[in-house]
């Protein structure tokens, strides 16, 4: 039996009590860290769980599937992922490839991020499609998201944007080399999303593009941390974003829609850096 | 202190952990009944939290709010809600009125069906806006979510519709005679849904209009109790839908984008009412 578990967003805490004694019976627990990451390193989890915790990376996750399968047609074996677990298209994967042999699944659902960027106080039904940012490396500064970003205010939405991750990437010296070896884990934070941002919105600037849907003047939310205790939120222009500090991993960055409903404004109002400023940006009826 | 707690989707042991400790710490336990509901009633709930619940209506969240947060200022209140705490406005509205009057608010999410409905396979990412259909009445037949699910189709998207919800609404003679008077519940099926779309349909044939995003030969997803035990997928077209019958509430309908990326349409396959009809429908290039 294969139980793919929800561990929520914060801490060990934020998987339901479900999932919890589900775990707790389990003969093999994988946790499945490359996609995102909770608040808490696995030694707190095992020690909640009062059982051990396999840290899974993409590797092990991609290539290993047979392994973990093997095992779940004759123990229980749970397979614990950060959010949800239809958050990433491995986990689909893997429940699809369990039923084709065979193996019983159950799924066991928590919070994401898609449902609990709704604290910052904008309307779960006014957001668009959902956008991913990568990190830009030499000669690979993709720019569709912006395109996604700028559709979806045109249709009055706003837009999530899920930051990139680069957890266990090999270095290029150790793919030459033939030996394993990785660089430092890198989250990407709101200021580094806003810069990548802005730096397309001049590109398009500079090639003479006019009436953009968005630019450095225009209303973001700025989240670290969702669901924790030290949770952060920030509204400001995508420009000042640039200069935030939100602390340690994860952050995600929103875009507004052009206009906010009343409610809307008022709520995110508290976590205006510049209030004065915000209630300028907000009261127009478009916002630039 | 108020805290707003998500319940997730199935039955009582949805709750976090964490929610799950408060709640038992809790004065006074609140449940919000009239924007979702559990697959269990609130004496299980009472059972499982050893807490009294007051059920909580519509009516006594938004003309007894003052009531709760005078309660809140100087006790531990809890305020459950089926799904995600930012589900419905009501809630960030009654977060936002506990702010102003300096009542400590705590948050603790939970799976909502934003984020669940990536049980049946479609890509998460791949949604555009959600929409809600509501109960046509008499001389009201709303039409508008029909556009917003075919500007989602054109951009390759799919949309996912949640279903109106009628709990504790007044008979129109109790209006009359000022006497409370409430009428049975109901809860929109996926079939009642796919009927009404369909409805809209036909009638921008009639009215000659060509070149439909989507029609009744479109592919369409139904499900019902999504997170709980006897949970139902159905996949379909959107004519056939108007026959499925999952059984009791919560349903909900997506309309599935023109082109399913390959391990959608691999994992969608399972809940094919017809497999090949289904395959028919998803090879060609663009769905119909």
């Amino acid at each position: 039996m294969l139980y793919v578990i929800g561990l929520g967003l914060g801490d060990a805490k934020d998987v339901t009590v479900k999932g919890f004694e589900i775990i707790r019976k389990c003969d093999r627990v994988y946790l499945e860290a490359y996609t995102s990451v909770l608040t808490v390193g696995h030694e707190t989890l095992e020690k909640f769980y009062g059982r051990p915790v396999i840290v899974a990376d993409r590797e092990l996750v991609e290539s290993g599937a047979d392994e973990i399968l093997a095992e779940a047609e004759v123990k229980k074996v749970a397979f614990l992922v950060v959010g949800d677990p239809f958050g990433a298209t491995t986990h689909t994967d893997l429940v699809l490839r369990a039923r084709e042999k065979g193996v019983q699944v159950q799924v066991v659902h928590n919070a994401s991020i898609l449902n609990a960027v709704g604290c910052c106080g904008l309307q779960l039904y006014s957001y668009g499609e959902v956008v991913s940012i990568p990190y830009w490396i030499e000669n690979w500064e993709p720019d569709s998201f912006y395109d996604k970003i700028a559709t979806n205010r045109e249709r009055g939405l706003h837009t999530l944007c899920l930051l990139d991750i680069k957890v266990k990437e090999p270095t290029l010296e150790s793919i030459l080399k033939r030996k394993k070896d990785y660089m430092p884990p890198r989250f990407m934070s709101v200021a580094e999303a806003a810069d990548q941002l802005l730096k397309i919105v001049e590109r398009k600037i500079e090639a003479g593009e006019k009436g953009l849907a968005f630019t450095g003047d225009s209303l973001a939310v700025g989240l670290a941390r969702v669901g924790a205790d030290d949770q952060r939120i920030v509204a400001c222009s995508l420009r000042e974003m640039i200069e935030a500090d939100l602390g340690p991993p994860l952050h995600c960055l929103v875009v507004t829609g052009p206009i906010l409903h009343p409610l809307e404004a008022e709520y995110l109002l508290q976590y205006a850096t510049d209030k004065e400023k915000f209630e300028e940006m907000t009261k127009q009826k478009e916002s630039p």
